[in-house]
């Protein structure tokens, strides 16, 4: 395997020191805008260099971003090359163009590494769809918030000195918005739904919650009542039909959720079979990062394509129903549906997911957070 | 796939019905003592008619113990038949015969339900070892002895009323010798070490302690320490050579570990890219153990042949150090290495894996768990 590598930051640089011992495969070129020199690849800044060289079958991904990541992956694939990215962005936005054009090209398409970092997320799945149904997925996606939420609640943190703290320590971005606001888990989800139950969710559907909401008093509450908040995404399919929700999320303390410290992920399904299968290790970092791009070469080169056939475009009911923690902007709707007070929030009585959402978007400054199934 | 099924209890009937609906592979006949009819498949108690029916490839052995499951493995393998097992005594136990055999033959051998049940562990290793070497292996692999520390450690029961405990809910057998004298952990941790490094262990030199010697008071003095104890095997490859051992292990609550409840498993690699890796899931029961089964055969008509090729023996020197919590049957070498006391017991000060399992051996009725790193 031929190698046309872009990007060459973080998880680029990673591939580039993971596949260099190897002989099944090779970077080949490398398009990048620093200036390196590399001993056995050649540096450009020119996309077009890959694109007409024919000796290079694979393009690997690593720039990051929408632009110019979806035009160089999809003229990639028109010129007839594999894709292996990291970009989960990329994958949920442009789903329903790229997925359909690579099984059309016959061409594979992998981003292991987009979900989980060095967790092989999807491609559990894909082993997992082999042998029985998925009924959900859901989990611990982004480091970023975990790193905030976990700090909050074990060294008393309030949220500006947690996400101060994880931007100093390389867990968090100057601009953490992405991370913070849940739009990264929301990518994350809506791909693992996706590759889990074989469809292509309506994402404007799937609603999103961050946690740049999140006060020390909510933390407090929460540890009052034995509980610990994460931010989870979720998609179940049941008898109301798709759920799809990120959304922040109450844990008992003493659960595997709570546990998972620092900027570790743990991601879940539950299969017919199988029951309960959870996955847990570093979800971003280079080597872990690029160790999944590697393994996805692997797969490529024994022949696999996507992790499941492109299957249609399906609505997202949210029908599924919930308790809340709520706090903020009381008025009537939820005083209707408030059961017990704690701290400066209630907690409501069982709603429909898609309504508390929609309550939300119209009080953008309220917090709220899922309490477990039972409580 | 044509399959000869040897056993109809609990996980060779989960086979046959989670095959039942499938198109690539097919139970053709069974072997076992119960009288049952099937709609699909032949009965009988004579295994020679599975040995000498040319269109059956494939033998899933799921009769458990030694013999005659080993007779009737290797009778299939001289006949050219791959073999599925969920067997780990048997795997364990005769590796440095059927793995040369199976290499020789060219036939698959897969036993990924011998090890965590519904986890995919051996597979996991498998993958993992296309794109890194892996440094150890340890977890909670025997759910019997989870469900009894966990019932101790939350409920305050002791020793025998949580193993009853367990017996009632058929989650210890009649006679739970080989799960809570640490045997079953044994045999899965000399598997997964010869799957992770590529070696044969030499298993006489991996000491095992088990569970059966825990006492309330000395849950009770680990609750005081803000720790939990679990029986864990592992093995690790480092500067001193191979350590490997099962041994009652203690945790910080908080920790992954400790969250572990009831009957589940948790098992973790490390790898020099990936960084930590566990996965959890059901480590047991007919639908989880029987769905990894399937999973194999799918593998087997993958092409894929065994984890990892036959690796030469390679003695263990169990020369890593570790602190220790001992209670019982004071004597000098214990009174030397004494740190601190907790409760009964004591605290060692860093001993070889090695040298408190020779100490222990002569003390059979102490009871011991190895600290975490650090403490």
């Amino acid at each position: 395997m031929r190698i046309g590598l872009l990007g060459f930051g973080v998880v680029g640089r990673g591939v580039y020191e993971l596949t260099a011992a190897r002989e099944d495969m090779q970077v080949a070129k490398v398009v990048c805008l620093e200036d390196v020199t590399l001993p056995d690849a050649e540096v450009t800044r020119d996309f077009q260099s890959i694109l007409n060289d024919d000796s290079i079958d694979t393009v690997v991904e690593a720039m990051g971003g929408l632009h110019p990541a979806y035009e160089f992956v999809r003229a990639a694939m028109e010129a007839g090359k594999h894709i292996v990215t990291s970009n989960k962005a990329l994958v949920a936005t442009f789903y329903d163009e790229l997925m359909p054009l690579a099984q059309e090209k016959g061409l594979s398409f992998r981003c292991t590494a987009a979900v989980g970092g060095g967790i092989g997320w999807l491609s559990e799945l894909e082993r997992s769809r082999r042998a029985q149904k998925l009924e959900q997925v859901r989990g611990i996606m982004n480091g970023t918030c975990n790193y905030v939420l976990d700090s909050m609640a074990r060294l008393g943190l309030d949220y500006g000195e947690a996400l101060k703290q994880a931007q100093s320590l390389g867990y968090a971005e100057a601009n953490p918005s992405t991370d913070v606001e849940g739009i990264d888990t929301w990518h994350k989800t809506i791909l693992s739904a996706n590759v889990a139950f074989g469809i292509s969710v309506n994402r404007e559907q799937v609603p999103v919650c961050g946690i740049d909401k999140i006060l020390a008093e909510d933390v407090a509450a929460f540890a009052e009542h034995g509980m610990v908040c994460k931010l989870i995404g979720a998609a179940t399919r049941g008898e109301t039909g798709i759920s799809a929700c990120v959304q922040p999320t109450l844990f008992a303390k003493g659960t595997l959720e709570a546990a998972v410290p620092a900027n570790y992920n743990l991601i879940t399904f539950r299969g017919e079979s199988s029951g309960i299968m959870s996955f847990y290790g570093q979800g971003a970092g280079r080597y872990p990062t690029a160790y999944n791009v590697v393994q996805d070469c692997v797969d490529l080169l024994e022949g696999k394509g996507f992790y499941s056939p492109y299957g249609e475009k399906t609505e997202v009911s949210n029908q599924e129903e919930m308790c809340y923690y709520v706090r903020g902007e009381e008025d009537a709707w939820l005083a209707e549906h408030t059961r017990e007070h704690w701290g400066s929030g209630v907690i409501t009585d069982l709603v429909p997911v898609q309504q508390i959402h929609s309550w939300r978007k119209a009080h953008p400054n309220a917090f709220l957070a899922a309490l477990p199934e039972g409580e």
